[in-house]
């Protein structure tokens, strides 16, 4: 089983660690000179932090700890748009295929962590899931080749790219404004470190509701494979360690039943993927 | 004449501090608790720095200095699309006048500071200008109602929010590729406080390319205002202090010229607004 890094609160307190069997392993202390999991990220340190965690006892039971998003600032967290061929069927507008990923960018605070609820503002009814796996870079680059990608990659998440979907098409370009709601989106539950392609290429990603399968499909599948996002969004940004890419959601998301099934209050949302994990989170209405 | 507060580089390390008619002041050294002008803008010390310069000598000749982006790395640089109505006139497409802003997102590495050279990369010709007046955040808010948005702005500077045309298009939604490539735009040249309505409410807004007006407006024409905009953004996300919102820009942008005009090396842009100052760059083929 691979390890996995975590972002927590504990006490009111930040930190970072390891998620094991047998509780949380706190690994802060160890490192002043790494302040967060961004740093660690940042400092190739992923392998010193499950070094120094060999052979130490828990710290926290899993109770006592609530999980943050992996990396609490990213420099830039880019989302890859309609990425599944029978999603963009979905779309049913006459064009063809496009040639190039969709992109738009999230802020952090759009997302909550593994276990906390997604926040429907009062003034939609339009929440709506997507799940994503998510890849963490490792190491800098610019125009890099698609055959090089993957060493650039340290990590693998999850995201329910939890959207606002009458938000979505206020304005005529660009889906900003619906898909940057504080708190409607979740990333987690941890980072697994990237050391094989065989983590990303043929992967099932499923997302349920109240345990009812809404998207499943494989990554072979994809539009817009990793090593292509990664190549081509760097042709014009340098991607440089702790950012985070999206990449892009199967078919059936909630705005596409007829009538369209929004999230609701007490629902339970997973995304789950081979070898990453399962990231579960409710709903609440926001107060 | 206002206050200005800069980011700069002087023999090879980075700072802030005043710029005056004498010189750079360099502060950062008072205030080490403060790494950036991000951080004295978040923690409201632009007036601290103001009391710090007055009576100091200059530490350095202006030419000793190199200019960044006034804030290093903000949370967020929010860009507001199509908002003078010429502007927007000018994509004759038979739809009606928007409803809603646009809204796209950029990343710091994206701008350049004053009198740097943007970049023209080689997988484009088409670089372009677009000067706009931008806000930097300098009070927390959510849902701010648009008669409380002022108070809310702790200073004001320019942007050239320059664009690689041909990549705003390549997806059927988003602008994001085109408008993100490093060093492709430029902000600055610093900051100004924002203390007074007027200094936002009929302000004349110009670009020059190599001495000529190519875009001239006055923000009382814009079509979203100030106002609304700092009240429709804060709906869905929280303002945070050092917040970047860019608020529009006029008609005449190059790609609007039949042929279109795009920038060369050796062109000179200048973006100006009154009691804010005059931002400038050169444009030079990526190596």
């Amino acid at each position: 089983m691979s390890a996995k890094f975590i972002s927590f609160t504990a006490q009111g307190r930040s930190s970072y660690g390891m998620w094991r069997d047998d509780g949380v392993v706190d690994l802060a202390a160890e490192f002043p000179h790494w302040p967060d999991l961004g740093a660690v990220v940042a400092s190739g340190g992923l392998k010193d932090l499950a070094k120094a965690a060999v052979g130490r006892e828990a710290s926290h039971p899993h109770d006592a700890v609530r999980l943050d998003i992996p990396l609490p600032r990213p420099e830039k967290i880019i989302c890859v748009g309609v990425n599944f061929p029978d999603r963009n069927a979905e779309y049913k507008d006459g064009q063809a295929q496009p040639t190039k990923p969709s992109l738009f960018i999230r802020f952090a605070r759009s997302f909550v962590g593994h276990e906390a609820n997604l926040v429907r503002p009062p003034e939609s009814e339009q929440l709506d899931y997507e799940g994503e796996i998510t890849i963490v870079i490792g190491k800098e680059g610019r125009r890099i080749a698609p055959e090089e990608a993957f060493g650039h990659i340290a990590a693998l998440t999850l995201c329910n790219e939890g959207t606002i979907r009458d938000w979505v098409r206020h304005a005529k370009f660009n889906v900003t404004q619906g898909k940057n709601w504080d708190r409607s989106g979740s990333m987690g539950p941890w980072l697994v470190p990237f050391t094989n392609a065989a983590q990303l290429d043929r992967i099932t990603l499923t997302t349920r509701v109240n345990g009812e399968v809404r998207q499943q499909d494989n990554t072979a599948n994809m539009m817009f494979d990793f090593r292509f996002i990664i190549s081509y969004v760097s042709t014009f940004t340098t991607l440089v360690p702790g950012d985070v890419i999206v990449c892009g959601t199967p078919t059936g998301a909630g705005a596409r039943f007829d009538p369209p099934i929004w999230l609701q209050p007490g629902d339970v949302i997973e995304v789950e993927a081979d070898g990453i994990g399962v990231l579960r989170n409710g709903v609440e209405d926001e107060v």
